[in-house]
């Protein structure tokens, strides 16, 4: 049985070039069985960033605390605790905290539409 | 562009048999062009519960706040604010609220493995 607590998750830094400041844990994932997607658990430290970037795969996005921005179709939007954003496959994205920092739920695919594992599933 | 914050979602009652205070909304699905799985917020009120039942498609939870318990694999958990929770396919499980009531996100596949649409989703 999967019950496993956001406060209790191992962090691991995000290596990805382009990110600062962001760890994640993958809190339901291919590992466990997730048959078609992912939950990821992802922490930005006030000032840091994900990396600004694409792909061919979706996310859908919970903020579960913090404050910060989203790049979306080019202009930053502020978010807040409770949004919920879904970023496109293909779309330009880039989260970015301040103040306290943000932590957020962000969800892939576990296999894009060529059949490979999404990464980071 | 889709943010929604789940403070505003207009929640709908889950009509389905066995469902008791329980209010849902879908706040990224199909209608927003998402291909792989549906992110749902809901609310059950305290001493509400989701129906008891198992089905062919998976769930990941993330409890946002408040206090209740899951069936899962025959016994009943306690769960609370920040816990995920993943019920496979095909497993029986109900969520049940005390206290203040329970607010989670409910997540699923927009399609099951058959290629039908997934009911909620």
């Amino acid at each position: 049985m999967v019950i496993r607590n956001i406060e209790e998750a191992p962090m691991e830094p995000v290596q990805m070039a382009g990110a600062e400041g962001t760890t994640m844990a993958v809190m339901v994932g291919r590992e466990d069985g997730a048959p078609n997607f992912s939950l990821r658990n992802i922490r930005v430290e006030a000032g840091g960033y994900t990396p600004r970037h694409a792909h061919d795969y979706e996310h859908e996005v919970f903020i579960i605390s913090g404050e910060g921005t989203v790049l979306l179709e080019g202009s930053e939007q502020p978010v807040r605790a409770g949004d919920v954003v879904f970023v496109p496959a293909d779309e330009e994205h880039q989260f970015k905290a301040s103040g306290a920092g943000l932590r957020f739920l962000c969800l892939v695919p576990v296999h894009r539409n060529c059949g490979e594992e999404t990464p980071g599933s």
